[in-house]
């Protein structure tokens, strides 16, 4: 399979697929609809599943599992959330197989049909809200904070990976509360975990918001979302947070003795993030010559690559000096590894560690060992620096650091660069298709308009950013009086 | 809920559900056959994770993610797979549900029929090697060594916690080699992963073994297992590993060029862990009290309780103990809480803490502390000690390292007490009414002899031991030849 990717400015979408699959980040499936996680894939969902597990434990939640099969009928319990998560699922009607007496392999059962159909879980709010009930008896019960992390099945027709898949991985937090002021508090708290884990070590800057009635998760009473801006200007959903009011402990009887002995329904907020981040990662920073890592998530950080020589001495001083320098990056917990395979040319491997979006790239080579120097590559920017051997080490570990903090502020200014505010109809339209972004314009509050908006552009309302400025405007389709502007943008 | 255990005397069986209970360790859910594991049972689930998947990292193994659904023809694909698997499996028919128009909620859409039905993964042999297929080529693309960490179903009539559930997590290991050495090394590799681990951090020693024909994976050509012994004196197969030789290379094609540019089939390897080892680790070590967790994986090892005292000085003097011995433990990696909730008196803390398991728990009080010591009891013997203050943190420390290598100890001499070597058939059933444990006997090779002593005494043979002594005898049922004792009991 070649190596070389489709560049970004003449089929974005090819790019994306391209650099996924050669990467080594996912592959498709013999099922339609599911992908597989390859290894260099899995290990930066890993990263990202370890550093949030981090944060949520640190904000007192814990983790705990619940079944992957919900009885069809909790799914009409809560009259919202049927309505958004009934439809496109996976739906498991029988329990065994057996030989085909007629020899074709095995066929189901027809006597094995179970008696309520089960569905693989789309999301866990009804099973896990079924199990509170006997979990929560008095406020001595709560907060009950916790979290899941599982793989989840929505029927999808058009996939894409990562982004778009019948299955996929996720963390779901589902908490328990005696008051709608703490429960509020939570959400905002957890999105708030989500949006600093995104800038801090995705290097990618999103915008805090909560969603219109219209995009809100289906049994939620607001759902709060962080969005962050790709590189061809589609936003991407990058993680949501919800406020579930008590919708779903009236619909399974969850009450809790108050401190003055009264019943009271308990309230709910649930969040996640998913899978989808890994491709989010993708589109926000790589290139045409492949991924594009922070250091913070990057699976392998610096790699050290020998020029070979055939001076046997030369080599042994390049070995010596490689080794060196992993022993005092590893003590700082720096991920390195030294390629010294002797089946792969030099410039094989340094297009291969690109591809692989690996931060920083070391060559030593005996010409420039005599010169006390090496060879610093950094992804990021593709600069090449000669770098004093006397200096090596520390130079690697603060230029990880830069290279973090410049993904960051380059995304940022790539965000400001592509957010437009827009105050009539035909500049709305023209922005969106001469320079997508986010548009920040007015809107006059009602679905009409944003389904309206919608129709016409293909650009949904992303979210009302927190503490949004206020400012009277006119709505950019109808006219009508606003009281702020609000983000809109293609989206994925 | 009542905090008392029944005795295992009495009823071991029960003893056992109402520890994982009370014990919060898992709870039964609404989907029968499936368990809810609640925060202590996953915590201990996420220790034995992490520290597995370190050591498959050392051994070069990677994580990657495959689909959670199975095309229904894979399955038939490998003929003993097929016999051994498809039989007891989550089969999904339909992707989508739809409203009801005569009002009963949701129903199954008869129009969103799926053309093959999926199977819900009993194991991952099948998606896996047909993806393999893609990803080897050439003697360059092995080994292969990957890991998955995932869910599997297997529809199960007759359930226990843990023990045997419809759902549960597990990992497992798919290689591929070029050679057979090489992957009956790797096969043998994991099972010594498996041991280690089950010895060094559960405290639980295992019997290193092989499976008879009878008792192979479904598909394997060889099955390697660790047996451990409960103390009800029944067997537990703790964990698997099975060299696969070409069956799945064959089913699904996997070929390769090897160095002489032949097309050779790959050689295959799987092995797998689940947490049915959560319940391995309850019945191995745990007493009328509640759960004793070996250190090493006790989610929390030391709890500090104050004692109460109305004089505020005493007071300020115990909590500045108590934060100078946490801040000393943590530093050294001890997880430790100092327990100061006020609404419930230190001898109710005392009750939970032993059923949870805390390997050592320190008591502070005000007249104590006068005399400069502290009261510090373990849990795995229940002794309590005086220790001088001064001493405090590095007795705590080998007190840790004590109860770890104590409690190994002592689960290793309930094994030798309870394995028997028997010579006679009257012996074999005498020892297995009288004192059940492992039974050392010789037997015939033959599987129908080995059905027929399951049938007569409900005993398996657990394994023949690796390295097994060589000794001409006479088997206990049919008195023919036999050149080495096996292991037999009764067994999970």
């Amino acid at each position: 399979m070649s190596k070389t990717l489709t560049n970004r400015k003449d089929d974005y979408a090819q790019w994306y697929n391209d650099i996924v699959l050669k990467g080594g980040l996912a592959d498709y499936s013999a099922v339609k609809g599911c992908m597989v996680i390859k290894p260099h894939g899995y290990a930066l969902w890993e990263n990202m599943r370890d550093e949030l597990d981090k944060r949520f434990k640190e904000t007192g939640h814990q983790n705990a599992y619940f079944p992957l099969f919900i009885p069809k009928s909790f799914l009409s319990k809560e009259a919202a959330h049927v309505e958004g998560f009934a439809k496109e699922c996976a739906v498991v009607t029988h329990y065994r197989l057996k030989n085909d007496p007629n020899g074709g392999g095995v066929i189901v059962d027809p006597e094995a049909k179970l008696e309520e159909e089960l569905i693989v879980r789309p999301t866990s709010e009804t099973i896990i809200w079924n199990t509170y009930k006997d979990w929560i008896q008095s406020y001595r019960d709560l907060p009950l904070l916790i979290n899941q992390w599982a793989n989840v099945v929505r029927w999808e027709m058009r996939t894409r990976l990562f982004l778009r898949t019948t299955e996929f991985l996720w963390q779901e937090g589902h908490t328990a509360h005696a008051t709608k002021e703490e429960a509020v508090e939570e959400t905002k708290k957890m999105l708030e975990v989500y949006a600093t884990f995104a800038e801090e070590f995705m290097a990618m800057p999103v915008i805090r918001g909560v969603k219109t009635a219209n995009e809100r998760f289906a049994g939620a009473e607001d759902t709060y979302c962080i969005e962050a801006l790709m590189q061809d200007g589609k936003a991407l959903q990058a993680g949501t947070s919800h406020f579930l009011g008590q919708n779903f402990a009236k619909a399974f009887e969850v009450t809790f003795q108050d401190k003055n002995n009264k019943q009271e329904y308990v309230w709910a907020t649930s969040w996640g993030v998913s899978t989808r981040l890994v491709g989010a990662l993708v589109m926000a920073h790589s290139d045409d010559e492949g991924l594009v890592l922070p250091p913070k998530l990057a699976p392998l950080q610096v790699v050290i690559v020998p020029i070979f020589n055939k001076d046997p001495e030369a080599q042994a001083k390049i070995n010596s000096i490689a080794n060196e320098l992993i022993s005092t990056l590893k003590s700082q917990n720096i991920r390195v590894k030294f390629d010294n395979d002797d089946n792969t040319r030099p410039g094989w491997k340094f297009a291969e560690y690109e591809l692989k979006g690996v931060p920083v790239r070391i060559a030593l080579g005996a010409r420039d060992i005599a010169n006390n120097i090496a060879e610093v590559a950094r992804r990021d920017t593709k600069e090449k620096a000669s770098v004093s051997l006397d200096n090596l080490a520390a130079h690697v570990v603060q230029l990880l650091t830069d290279i973090q903090n410049n993904m960051f502020q380059r995304a940022l200014q790539f965000r400001a660069d592509n957010t437009t505010e827009v105050n009539s109809w035909d500049e709305f339209v023209k922005v969106l298709e001469e320079k997508p972004g986010f548009i920040s314009a007015h809107w006059d509050g009602t679905t009409e308009t944003e389904e309206k908006i919608k129709e016409l552009t293909k650009a949904t309302i992303r979210c009302i950013p927190l503490n949004n400025k206020q400012e009277e405007g006119k709505c950019v389709l109808t006219g009508k009086a606003s009281k702020e502007r609000v983000l809109f943008a293609r989206a994925y």
